[in-house]
């Protein structure tokens, strides 16, 4: 089973459309790119591949799915929304003319999903990423239609998992923990960074994935310091910390799993940071429940890790909100407002830096009534090769 | 030789700004997301994950890099431009706060890479990819400055490659080749879509490629009649087109090479189209050399299609630029204006599709004085396994 069924989608789309009406909207139009397309994804499982997408969304009556002039065939083979109308606001960046392909309007798509009713509201979705020609045609199309930011009417939606939804994800950690398997069986000093990606890329389509879940790092010594990275030619050499974070997607559903390996053993200034940090990354999983309020899960972290005099290495943490994109909404900050859910999915992202090198420790969990559900748990040891 | 060399990122910078003076502009912010990170890479070699990226450049004086908040040590690793400032409207689409992570605005950014001088017009580049909240804080910091579209500031920077430039598109090109290579051997009746990808993701980082060029296509029977798609969990059969469009990316720099295959003799309608397609993709290449007008490409390409009969199962073609991004300007329509120039890059793209299957032919030339160089041969000829 590598999809959400068919009438998941459709309730999603009646729940949304409560969340439009409750907000005072007349629609929502969401939008998506190829890196950043889980809101449109989640309302129709089309996934926008060199063009745009978006989704439009009347508060009653059906939705339109909105392509770029390219997709049509792409979408009509996947899309479950199946009114379809191709824009050229969602072309490819490198912005061809098509002449000679029909395109439609702001205004042809809200008379259409509108039955010819006038629209004064419109909330914007997946805000963040909507582009300039989409907003100035609208703008344009609709002159008289107010446009505010509603990502809240369909973050809610995403926050708390189904059962169908938390099946994918226990697949694709699963398929994330085979390659970091195939990984440790492979991995050699004098290989590249890029070259151990390369082992992760073709386990993890071997056992299901359908892409990466997000960019993956291996990063070997120094370079074992950031938060966000990318990896390089540079040579994994012994007795370094090499930071893995390897993540499979299973019909749209992130994983990922972060550890610190070495060859060889490593010097005792590293491995008390990365024992200390592995340590810190099992406190967090017995701070969560549902009840909880989150901000009291990041304090009583950061409470945890200056009792035990780490605090000047810690540089992030302790967990984000994962789903559809391995870093989605609701983050854990010590200003957040929410209780934990049931059935909410959090990714325990522990990162400590010392001046030369940094490491983490990565696994998803489902929140449950009494703690968590590990959604991985091979992987949280100190392998030392 | 994996990247280009410091000086041509200051002459790149140079360039451009006597471009922002040419168009009266007194600066550019030019743009960039994981997915579309091109202009921002052109300029910096920085190159965002998870957070998106920006460039602001006065008409005069040094640029600065804007980066998300969480970015801040791989910019200060890999950024050719040494001014570095974290802006929130930069960070992660799930919008988490950063409490504590000082960033800056538009106007302390003016006010650094303008010595205080006011600011009347601002080009945008990247305007397709722009999103509303680096908009919007533009409009607020900076109320009384014109904002308008400038692509063309950089674009044309972009079109006609450097020696290094090509020399990093040969080697993309060639790792491509190498990932078909690898498929050829292993392919079998029964794998999915997805599993030949994990064969192509492997090799292309065993070779040298930083990452995949373009979103790789493998397609088996129908859903070849897609122009743009995602490979899925479909299983290779004997006898049908199998569409490949393997890419990999070096130093930034991309590369495609697609051809159909089969397992098996494919039947005589198939193979008929496949072969025509072939015949047409040569056409195309005997068409091209510097002081031809794109448009004349083209029209002479479909009348080369429709003179042999085969009009009514064109979709596509037949060329688009390639570059950093595996499509980018200038595309060849009929509609183009410009003449094809020595060291522009071309993608020959020439796709046909029944109304069961499609095929496509896809290799990588740059523009001489006499015709093209071809930046892949080796899968030119139709191939059942």
């Amino acid at each position: 089973m590598n999809a959400i069924p068919d009438p998941e989608y459709k309730a999603r789309i009646r729940k949304f459309q409560a969340n439009i009406r409750a907000a005072g909207l007349d629609a929502a139009l969401v939008h998506a790119n190829e890196s950043d397309f889980a809101n449109v994804r989640y309302l129709s499982d089309y996934w926008p591949t060199f063009e745009a997408g978006g989704v439009f969304v009347p508060a009653k009556g059906e939705p339109i799915l909105i392509i770029g002039p390219e997709s049509e065939t792409y979408a009509r083979g996947r899309s479950k929304i199946r009114r379809i109308e191709k824009m050229v606001e969602y072309r490819e960046s490198a912005e061809p003319q098509y002449p000679g392909i029909p395109v439609a309007s702001f205004k042809d798509i809200v008379a259409k999903a509108r039955n010819g009713k006038p629209i004064k509201t419109i909330g914007l979705v997946g805000y963040s990423v909507m582009p300039l020609p989409v907003y100035t045609r609208l703008k344009k199309d609709l002159p008289g239609a107010r446009l505010v930011k509603a990502d809240e009417t369909l973050s809610g939606l995403r926050t708390i998992k189904s059962a169908a939804e938390i099946a994918l994800m226990r697949k694709a950690f699963r398929i994330s923990e085979q390659a970091i398997d195939a990984i440790l069986a492979e991995i050699k000093p004098g290989m590249t960074e890029l070259q151990v990606i390369g082992i992760a890329q073709r386990e993890m389509y071997k056992y299901g994935a359908e892409y990466e879940g997000h960019a993956q790092y291996c990063f070997c010594g120094p370079a074992t310091n950031n938060a966000i990275s990318r990896p390089t030619h540079n040579k994994i050499k012994r007795r370094e910390v090499i930071q893995l974070n390897i993540g499979a997607r299973v019909g749209g559903y992130s994983s990922s799993v972060g550890l610190p390996i070495s060859i060889g053993p490593l010097p005792a200034r590293k491995k008390r940071l990365v024992e200390f940090g592995l340590e810190a990354h099992l406190q967090t999983l017995s701070l969560m429940k549902a009840g909880k309020p989150a901000a009291e899960v990041v304090k009583e972290y950061e409470a945890f890790v200056t009792r035990r005099g780490f605090k000047k290495y810690m540089l992030y943490g302790p967990c984000h909100g994962i789903g559809m994109m391995e870093v989605e909404r609701p983050w854990m900050e010590s200003t957040s407002e929410y209780l934990l859910q049931e059935n909410m999915t959090f990714q325990v992202d522990t990162f400590f830096a010392d001046r030369d090198f940094g490491l983490r420790w990565e696994n998803g969990v489902r929140v449950t009534k009494r703690g968590v559900e590990k959604l991985s748990k091979k992987h949280m040891r100190l392998v030392e090769l």
